[in-house]
């Protein structure tokens, strides 16, 4: 009746036992099955917690820590972040195999959204976080951590593209691990760890937080039995809006055990580190499905505006903080202090991640001595040297494989592809496919990747008419003005043959940022003289003619029907030049001359043709042959003809606007849409 | 344990009692519990129905019809559609509310994707489906149906839409009864019925298919108790890619359950019409929630690729249609041609719609003598008559409220708004809002919307720097590309009090299209001389100079960056003109005298000034100041100065640029991003 649910069980951790004098919540003893239904009833109430261990002591001081910050600017995002400090003890002090010396160190758990502990991120960088004063901006602690960051593995800022991301990682350990692991040789073991819920350094929300990357990716997640991969469920019970039951009333662990995962609750995250490190130790076990660690948190814990909305955004109450700074040893007035016990008690990470790191060196040396080939591919893989992909195999049924059937996500597509690209630069290169118009989909990933200067080379098929007659709903004619605009992608619409090449080295060779290469449905030929040097400077003359009477320029299927106009406006004595501009983006990097060179200033009209709205064209052109609405469900020629932009709309349209220019410049008569 | 899987249980209807004889599935016996883990051994061989009873034949001549449609254009989305005849038949002719004589009866139940049988779809509209030649793009049978054709009440088209757009219907249905409903006057009750699955003409894909828009809107309808909404699951088990399970090991009906759904089993889909009637009757009894019917069906069923991907896109195998036409006392060469009985039992539809519609209407009568108030307004909202929507109460707790919670699902938000909006033209005003930024995870429901001319208002929030120093996964830069060349939507960008007024002004007078409109969390004040009649022309002097060496251009926030500079630019000498321009494709709408007026062609420099990708403002200006990069996580003041953007910066890139033109005329120099 539902197989999932009994096959798999819940499994609770909640190690109160010997805890029992230090905590007096009534939450502690609820039922561990359902803690999702369990409530809190922590808001304006005292908990009373003790700190005894060292642990304690610990959360203790990064709580007083986010209460420094917060109290810096009047503000943050510091009630996640005093609820889920426990989790940060039990994470990075004993669970994770990281090396706070070396944030690049191959091998270690990657823990996606944000992180503290590294060498870079010193007692003065926090300082900075948000600091609305101009010196300010040079802080590395933003209100969303970005991937430049030491220690940040990827940029998700927008709630949810961190699942996804972490999802990408997940899948890259898996293959490098089932491509280069021998028996007696595990080289590549790393954990992903993904925080999931509001927060100050932790962004994320609710189990439906933002679509597609939640949601998919936990379902690719669980298809994919990535049994490396642990998400972290910060279940505070509130959103922005409130009380999370105003806006969802699912059954969050039900949902995950129906996706494939398995399912650990951790009754008490505010102060149980032990629970939580248990809860962690037994996800290591799982051996085929994810684990989703679904851990009770109070929101703002132990100041006023505990398990409310209100503590997301805290401005903490000065009596709270005060008994905080007390609790810890320390004067209330004290900011930025961290008493000797934790400070001791957390920096041992520093000499076990060291060791770790080098343990997992002399084990390569081993591995190296044992497979010298592999061990070779793998450094190579290791520096991101491309080239070696050929080699990996393409076996489709495990993690050794290329192809990863995403089903209909563009979205989760995107997002995870940026996770696998930054798993280490070069040593994987995801490329992502689908119909140029559902890119309208993926839009959030791609533009993360973007921003985070990843390199993933996305396949945008059917970018014209000539999509299989599906109609506007299927035919792009805003979307190029998106991607065209957005920084650090190159869109590159190739014409033929010669140019895809050119667009594909490109894209492999741009190592720094991602590629939309866009290309149409549409059976065409060669066009004469392009060539894949000519893609690299994103447009140029295919032909020239120094009495010409007007330039067209063109790009993908449509430069073909420009280049036929030209043909046809020649016959009637009107000579052309023609340019193919297959990146707009590349040309505009290009040295003044050269730009000069394609579209000369000499008041001689420039025409572009393209099936799309035609913004993007304004900049170079004096008049332009494209969409001003969506387009129409119908045969492919009907579409050129119906929209005036096949052969003998373009060449009519032409002559209508030289006739209204009547010999006078065309730069002084002002773009035009023709 | 998982309390919704207990309380609810799962129906099971398995009508196979009294047509034991004509199958001989095994799968007719397979337990009905868990129909998503049943395997169908139907591949390439033969099935043995044979029809019996009206529904039988009803559905071998929708069958027919369909292969009809696919054999002349080779191809087209047949498998499903061969796979939900008896669906349809359940639908069409048992279950819904309808009238064929008038598809915009205000209380006839609403399907979302498509359907056939209204007046306007007759046999040859049905030839034309696909038709390549060019006099073929007049028929209304595109391969994705469109809003403008009868009978389609939105615009599905790319995958997932639809269920969204149904949660839309939904609420709007149980809003309006909720507020005109009186005891025994059930005036409202429309249902609303949503197909998902691979189809010809009903879209939507296995469950995960298009994120947001299946999942989410799933989760809100789930939440909000939405019982007058039925989801019909085409559960074929193969997507484009294969099978589905290569894709996808969810156990769906748990999910649902966990999601808040009465859960349905269907055990034969392909031929069993009572069984599938028994489900849409036992789903009118659920009172708080809605209605998932899982429907095992057969893609391609009964042709030689029956049960495959192939059938996806049938060209079906010549002797299996020729066996379908002889089942039906048809040559197997005949074309469109529907046999006497099926016809006439379809044909019943008509006059059961028309005697459903005109008790509607007596039933109207009644209420209006009882309630002739309230029967004065419902009239006025059927008849989209605006002005009403203040009597309304706001209740959030009910139907009859007017705010949705809908969580962090900006996707699902559009697209519900979209339903909401299409259940009748002007009866509800839907007004979305969310982060500026965050409408790029929107722009698929907002785009569908544009396409489907919907009135729905958009408001875009944090449209600026002043974001709350998020930093650039925050800031949008290239997100107005995509909105201000997207056909049909207005986005507007106001800089003042004066000019939200105009915008407001224009979004309500809208009826065909939606608005978007952009604002910032910048504390600005009034700007000199704006006007909300400027706004309805887009763009407006709001500084003349006859004298001017130059015009600044810009809007939103930035706009009182720029009247700042152009005070210290005269201050120096330098006369300005200033333009406000909120709204560019209503300036595009202007008589081109206008537009000159505005934007001189005399050869002087214009310059716009925005803190996005200045790509859309190349056609208007002879020079921008924007931005070429992502933005920067810092104080809203240091971000202005570090992007140029503040009033200083424009100072300096003005006086640059005027000397390099040293007197010159601007347009001859071509477009210049400074």
């Amino acid at each position: 009746m539902a197989p999932g649910l009994v096959e798999t069980g819940l499994l609770a951790v909640n190690h109160d036992d010997n805890k029992s004098k230090s905590h007096n919540l009534k939450a502690d003893v609820a039922p561990a099955e359902s803690p999702a239904q369990t409530t809190w009833e922590t808001k304006k109430e005292v908990t009373g917690w003790i700190p005894e261990t060292d642990d304690d002591f610990a959360i203790l001081a990064v709580r007083n820590l986010v209460l420094d910050i917060c109290m810096q600017n009047g503000g943050g995002h510091g009630g996640s972040a005093l609820g889920m400090a426990a989790i940060g003890v039990a994470l990075w002090k004993h669970v994770m195999r990281y090396n706070p010396a070396n944030s690049e160190w191959f091998d270690r758990d990657r823990f996606v959204l944000s992180n503290v502990g590294y060498d870079a991120w010193t007692m003065d960088e926090l300082k900075g976080y948000g600091d609305a004063k101009l010196n300010g901006y040079k802080t590395i602690a933003h209100a969303h951590p970005e991937i430049e960051v030491p220690g940040v593995e990827v940029t998700t800022g927008p709630l949810g593209q961190g699942i996804a991301n972490a999802v990408g990682l997940a899948i890259a350990s898996k293959n490098l691990a089932a491509n280069f692991n021998k028996p007696g040789h595990d080289i590549v073991k790393s954990r992903i760890y993904c925080m999931t819920g509001d927060g100050c350094l932790m962004e994320g929300v609710a189990l439906e937080g933002r679509v597609i990357v939640l949601r998919l990716s936990i379902a690719l997640a669980g298809h994919l039995q990535l049994s490396n991969l642990v998400l972290l469920y910060d279940n505070n019970q509130v959103t922005c809006d409130g009380p999370l039951d105003w806006i969802n009333t699912e059954d969050v662990n039900a949902k995950m055990v129906a996706s494939g995962w398995e399912v650990i609750n951790v009754a008490d995250g505010r102060y149980d580190v032990r629970a939580i490190v248990s809860a962690l130790d037994l996800a290591k076990n799982s051996s085929s499905k994810p684990v989703f660690i679904n851990i009770r948190t109070v929101i703002g814990v132990d100041m006023a505006s505990a398990g409310t909305a209100k503590a997301h955004h805290g401005g903490f109450d000065q009596d709270s903080i005060a008994a905080s700074k007390k609790l810890a040893g320390l004067l209330p007035s004290s900011r930025y202090e961290i008493p000797e016990r934790p400070l001791q008690f957390l920096r041992e990470s520093r000499d076990k991640g060291t060791a770790a790191e080098q343990s997992w060196d002399k084990s390569m040396d081993k591995y190296a001595e044992e497979y010298p080939e592999e061990a070779a591919e793998f450094a190579s893989r290791q520096k991101g040297t491309q080239g070696d992909f050929e080699k990996v195999l393409n076996e489709a049924t495990s993690f050794k494989g290329r192809y990863i059937r995403n089903g209909i996500r563009e979205h989760a597509m995107a997002s995870i592809a940026n996770g696998m690209a930054a798993y280490g630069p070069g040593t994987f290169l995801p490329i992502t496919a689908t119909f140029f118009m559902f890119f309208i989909y993926a839009a959030p990933g791609v533009r993360m990747g973007a921003l985070s200067n990843l390199q993933v080379i996305h396949i945008a098929t059917h970018d014209s008419f000539a999509e299989g007659q599906n109609g506007p709903t299927h035919q792009p004619v805003e979307l190029d003005s998106l991607y065209r605009a957005m920084p650090n992608l190159s869109y590159i619409r190739p014409c033929d043959a010669e140019e895809l090449i050119g667009a594909w080295s490109y894209a492999m060779r741009s190592v720094h940022n991602p590629s939309m290469i866009s290309v149409a449905r549409d059976p065409v030929g060669e066009v004469p003289n392009t060539s894949r040097e000519g893609v690299q400077r994103g447009a140029y003359v295919i032909q020239e003619n120094s009495d010409a009477a007007i330039t067209l320029v063109s790009c993908g299927s449509n430069l073909h029907y420009a280049v036929a106009a030209a043909k046809k406006l020649e016959q009637k004595g009107t000579k052309c030049r023609l340019v193919s501009a297959p990146c707009l983006s590349l040309f505009d990097q290009q040295d003044s001359e050269y730009r000069k060179s394609v579209f000369p200033l000499d008041g001689k009209p420039i025409v572009s043709v393209e099936e799309y709205v035609a913004t993007t064209w304004a900049r170079y052109v004096t008049a332009s042959i494209g969409m001003t609405s969506f387009g129409y469900s119908a045969s492919n020629e009907s579409n050129y003809e119906r929209f005036g932009l096949d052969t003998a709309g373009i060449e009519k349209k032409v002559n209508k606007y030289l006739k209204s220019l009547n010999g006078g410049s065309a730069r002084e008569a002002g773009w035009q849409q023709l």
